[in-house]
């Protein structure tokens, strides 16, 4: 019903909102989402050269790989590209909980035989401090965005100082607030239905935050600066509701993991390529902080959120002996599949030859070559301009 | 922003998709949500007249209540009206799970000093039967919606038989290919955002079902029959997102709980009037059956999701008599208090002069006059093709 179309290059710039492509200096107002262990610098290079802005997740990156990956970026475009970077808390250890949180996942060590004292890996996934704003002062991407909140205000003074505009996540209208008093350039409302982590960061109850068609214009009413909108969107259907609801662009995730870039693993692709919309919950169980992917054999079994996680990013320690043991086996029970609930939407753009390929898809019969993101983008892009216009055309004729 | 706007008469004819508006031979395609317990004759006949279809809940009414109910809206109007019931199957007692009920709330009980063993009132919500079917035939209604699914073969048959089209919601893309194969003449896809009861009826998870944005294109690729959207919809902006996405039409339950028809408490109403978009979740202790509310008391207190609520709808048994010591005491903490996720933007609809009177209204300095549900729907409607018609000069200029 709404497969790619190709519409004529001028149409490029009839976005209804032209707040968000005029302060980023994009051509298309869609951001592709950070997804750390899901994309590298491959996919950000695509869509910022295909007219997007493209993301480069540094959360789980050293400050010399997140340069590296930049200067990666740089090779390829010289379009405007996003860094974004994570802003908790580290906690403070807590043994006690630590030991509830093994104790649960005692009897999986068992099952796959793994000595339960073993030294777990370090998890990597640090909040934005002086050592990454030092890699941000030397490569001046155009564009930070931040999640979990805002930087201690030194280190967001210095980004502002590079010369960056700011984006961050708002799961609430507090929240939003918040980021536009702190200097932030545009706000991404990130509704319950998006793929990996909430951005929550002001403490709010999970379970009472809005989605996305509720939040969107509760936050454009609250708030001076433009708002993106992010969640439960794969399609031109979904980029076209979002600017009526007043966002000036989009924030997708989820249709970008099947493209050529993606980085994520086979088991990750197979899930997803025969997802559902109601098989994703929120889960805390993979880091600690409450984030959207498919429901595997642990969150059934655990139950998806559980008190006995220990806090953000620490609970992925314990997991990740698991995880590995159990991927060796083609299992992906312990894997986080993180990935939104308009997911199966963003099958129709996974192959070039759309719904035969993607019932072959599902049948496991063949695998036509995934598209690439600068074709996916250019693909979004069209099919909500076209979405808009024949909307328009039945309101005016 | 966004604020009532008075369109040519001419423009109500301007929808994008007259799908919904011709088989139900509406003039505006807004159905006003069945609130049991918040609307009554008097609404549905004004939304009706308004030229929306206006929803007689009839779940909680006997049938000759439901008879007398339909007659007044006939009175009022011969325009399409819609009555609505419930298709749930009534649970067997479970002595065990009613005392484990009774036990959870038993220090409540000692609170209001109420005697644990009396006699609880009988819970008034009874399932579509051959009683409730000939009221249907007698009345001969245009449209019928059901929620929890459908009824027997033989009862949706006959209702068929006496000439209504039939609606019912599904909470995900399977339950909607379920009604649609079924018979359905239109499907309402409810939103995880949707005030009130979910509708869900086939058994998955309910934290794992989809929010609006992603739900309702996905339910369109799925179904042939029109898709009416519902959840987080509360003004012009909403309704335009909903086409966008390939909705047909829009159900609209909170923005009505101000209007001058509603039949909601005075603490229920000031509830909603100091409401923000973070203070609802989903919770099953008011019947059994998980349903949208602002968070209050018992909900905080015990959590609002607790196993030990028995089923649908025998867990409001129990809750009946701290509700009615409660409310004497001028306290909603034991109330379901029904809303959804975008109630906070039905504000800008409660008086005729906005946002000045509703910030007083938030104040509690003074109340004006509620609007009419008739000028409600007449304003969403100028809304949403308003906001249709600047998105489309936007786009073709």
């Amino acid at each position: 019903m709404n497969t790619p179309q190709t519409a004529p290059p001028e149409d490029q710039s009839r976005w209804p909102d032209r707040r968000l492509i005029d302060l980023l200096s994009i051509a298309v107002p869609i951001i592709q989402a950070p997804m750390a262990g899901a994309n590298d610098a491959a996919m950000a290079a695509a869509v910022s050269e295909a007219g997007g802005l493209g993301s480069l997740p540094c959360a789980m990156l050293t400050p010399d790989r997140a340069r590296s990956e930049y200067r990666l970026i740089r090779r390829r475009t010289q379009k405007p590209v996003n860094m974004n970077f994570f802003c908790h808390t580290p906690p403070a250890i807590d043994p006690e909980h630590e030991r509830r949180w093994r104790s649960l996942l005692a009897p999986y060590y068992s099952e796959f035989g793994i000595d339960p004292d073993k030294d777990l890996p370090q998890v990597n996934r640090a909040p934005f401090d002086d050592a990454m704003c030092e890699v941000v002062e030397d490569c001046r991407p155009q564009i930070i965005s931040f999640h979990f909140g805002l930087p201690a205000p030194r280190l967001l003074g210095r980004v502002k100082a590079a010369g960056c505009k700011v984006l961050a996540s708002a799961t609430t209208v507090e929240e939003a607030r918040h980021l536009a008093e702190h200097g932030c350039d545009a706000i991404i409302a990130q509704g319950q239905e998006a793929g990996g982590h909430r951005g929550v960061f002001l403490g709010s109850m999970v379970e009472a935050q809005p989605g996305v068609m509720a939040l969107v214009p509760q936050v454009v009413d609250a708030v001076e600066v433009p708002v993106i909108a992010a969640g439960g969107i794969a399609d031109g259907r979904g980029i076209a509701a979002a600017f009526a609801l007043g966002a000036s662009g989009v924030q997708i995730g989820s249709a970008y993991l099947l493209a050529s870039e993606s980085i994520i693993g086979d088991l990750h692709r197979a899930a997803i390529e025969v997802s559902r919309d109601d098989q994703t919950a929120l889960t805390n169980l993979f880091s600690g902080r409450p984030a959207r992917g498919l429901i595997n054999r642990i969150m059934q079994e655990i139950g998806p959120i559980s008190p006995d996680a220990p806090p953000f990013p620490t609970a992925a320690g314990a997991i990740a002996p698991l995880r590995t043991a159990a991927e060796t086996t083609g299992s992906s029970d312990f894997t986080p599949l993180w990935s939104g609930q308009a997911l199966p939407l963003s099958r129709r753009y996974a192959s070039s030859t759309s719904e035969k390929a993607s019932e072959r898809t599902i049948r496991g019969e063949s695998r036509n070559p995934p598209i690439s993101a600068a074709t996916l983008t250019r693909a979004l892009a069209e099919d909500a301009l076209s979405r808009l216009g024949r909307l328009a055309n039945e309101v005016l004729e």
